[in-house]
């Protein structure tokens, strides 16, 4: 089969498992939600057709397994593992997560009858987004053997507790620890649409990732004294809104001048809030995200300082709430340089991209090597319903995987 | 009678007063509801009690006319207005507008049985707030004979309109023009909390307006594109928040470098506004305000080009929104330097203030010579509950109070 029509494919498949969906007319599909189901009978049927054995794990993950070559004992062979996951945040694209998942169907399609001197086993996860739960990466922490048991106590919105929603599915939380990866697992890899603008402003299709970037959130709150707008002048004022739009000027200064950093206000609240008063209250978010947790610390330092500085000099009050501190994840750099080969003989130029966004690979990757593809997005959007990719680059995506496939066979093992 | 016992009672008469309301615990009296009659009751009692003649006009303002000097025609004689406003902003303090009011009725007991070769008429507005119909100054303006009477036709929050208000309240709305003042008016004058905090840093009692800022308010809104936070890198992002932010700093520099302009951003709202996304927009408040209208125009048009080279240099698009245009309204020379002579006479320094906030002097002015003392307010807050005034200023605006009669008192007529 070629892989121009097996882009098509997935792009049809993509969107049609779009609109299995808790809404009509848009794409939300929640862990373990009615439409997950319906995904989960899709994909099994054609997993099935293409010659996989297939089994949903205990926190609801679909697995699609394709046996190795005749001459390897299935149980013992090395199984390498391809995914993503199923679920999407509210109002979503179609190709967040489920391209991933649908790709390894079709990579596995593509190859036809060709067997491996390992298994494939095809996985889709479901919960990455962490929408239902407020808590990510369900799935992939059951696989990676790191599920917490005691988030079965969790409740969703509508107050019902993990392990209720679990067995309502038909599976059983007690066995969530039989879904981690056996010992035979040699890699984990994942294709993911790119979900920034990179890749098409360097006018590329595809990208392997280096490392995703570890990332760090605070709330920070400027507290000064409200006043009335016209009564009050400027050098009796202790005006929150004006502190915290100098740390902002500071936050972007340092993202521009640190290599490699971003960060990011992306909310901000003022009280009292209105047009002739004087705000007495800034709460900020803050996200800071860099490949080396070294350098994303010392940045983070320096803002803290920033913001203690201006509100030193303005006469203000400086809160700073740590909202999350979690360390970069490399990606295993042998199979992240066969990815490089196999990108290189589909004919694309090899490209390394930093992941500013977390991924499933990131959970597995404490279990198993991991790696990951990503492919060029529109206009850099993602989780919109504008999210869109480009079948050509699917299709070199399948090129790539299929020369990925041979690279690891080649790969001697004993 | 001294004046620093009628300055304590004109401070307990402030606080009793408060205390009708329309919310228990807290000071919120619009426009003819309940609390508002009430607070007619007791002064009509208090200003009959001190000779005064009382009556409500068609808008709710209560009038108590103290005779002139009995070889005086009360009909032809001059007659000054000594006023205030008695409703209030909702969960406000107990001396905005209200203590105009009081210490009218207090100066004319305070002078005993003087009469003056003028009558002296103080007068409560009905509203200046403009909290229950959405527009101010419905009781000055039916002084200033300068009342829109389409405007009976606004509905509350109940969708009750102005009209019928009035009517149940058991007043005339067509008899609204007749409320306007007589031409034997004189002049205008009020006394007013500060609601700012210049007079409590100079460490002055008391101030006299010189004029009534003029202000401009616009909503200004910039539009870039919202993004992933981790995946977005810095030089290809078009962060609304940012350009607002350095626009924010441009506000305060502008204010801070032009004597006598105050120009405050007191709002600001971001979308999406989540922690982890880029803001695509952002919408902000501006209010700036000068006594001189040409440096204030000439400031809000600096303000302008700013956003846009600020936009224009970020890739965002700007968007302008007027919102109001009020011109400056000056007091009278003559009455004001009259004050300044009366303050320096109670023995306090005379100092002049603008006014950053609008008052009923401001629409007054258009229909006869107007005037306004400042008292010093307790940390700016007005507004507020905490909102205060000390019983020793009070005394000090009543004993100038005095002198300021004895020098209208002096002025030759014919």
């Amino acid at each position: 089969m070629r892989s121009v029509e097996q882009a098509t494919e997935v792009v049809r498949w993509c969107r049609r498992l779009a609109t299995f969906s808790e809404a009509p007319g848009e794409t939300t599909r929640r862990f373990l939600t009615k439409p997950m189901r319906e995904v989960h009978t899709a994909l099994a049927t054609w997993m099935a057709r293409v010659g996989m054995a297939v089994r949903v794990d205990a926190i609801g993950n679909i697995h699609g397994i394709y046996p190795p070559e005749v001459s390897a004992t299935p149980a013992t062979a090395p199984r390498l593992f391809i995914g993503s996951h199923l679920d999407t945040v509210p109002n979503a694209g179609a190709f967040d997560g489920i391209l991933g998942v649908v790709m390894g169907v079709a990579l596995v399609e593509m190859v036809g009858s060709k067997r491996f001197p390992f298994a494939i086993e095809v996985v889709g996860f479901s919960d990455e987004e962490g929408v239902r739960f407020g808590t990510p990466f369900l799935g992939s922490h059951a696989l990676a053997g790191s599920f917490d048991m005691s988030q079965l106590d969790l409740r969703d919105g509508q107050g019902r507790s993990l392990r209720e929603v679990i067995r309502d599915f038909g599976l059983e939380p007690g066995r969530i620890p039989d879904a981690q990866a056996p010992p035979t697992a040699i890699g984990y890899f994942e294709f993911h649409i790119e979900q920034g603008p990179v890749l098409e402003n360097l006018n590329l299709p595809l990208a392997v990732v280096d490392v995703i970037a570890g990332q760090s959130r605070a709330a920070v709150t400027f507290t000064g004294s409200s006043g009335h707008a016209g009564t009050t002048p400027m050098k009796l004022r202790k005006d929150a809104l004006a502190g915290a739009a100098a740390w902002i000027m500071e936050v972007e200064r340092e993202a521009i001048s640190t290599q490699g950093l971003v960060a990011t206000v992306g909310s901000i609240e003022v009280e009292p809030g209105a047009g002739n008063v004087i705000a007495g209250r800034a709460v900020l978010s803050l996200d800071v995200r860099h490949p080396a947790d070294q350098m994303r610390k010392a940045a983070l330092e320096r803002l803290r300082k920033a913001a203690e500085e201006i509100a030193g000099r303005r006469g203000l009050e400086v809160g700073w709430e740590s909202r999350l501190d979690q360390g970069s994840v490399p990606m295993d750099q042998t199979l992240a340089s066969m990815l490089d080969r196999a990108i290189e003989q589909a004919g694309f130029p090899a490209h390394r991209l930093t992941s500013g966004a977390g991924h499933d690979a990131m959970v597995v990757a404490s279990r198993m090597p991991s790696a990951m593809m990503f492919l060029r997005c529109q206009n850099g959007i993602s989780h919109h319903p504008a999210e869109n990719v480009r079948e050509d680059d699917v299709a070199a995506a399948l090129d790539a995987g299929v020369k990925f496939l041979d690279e690891i066979a080649r790969v001697p093992r004993g």
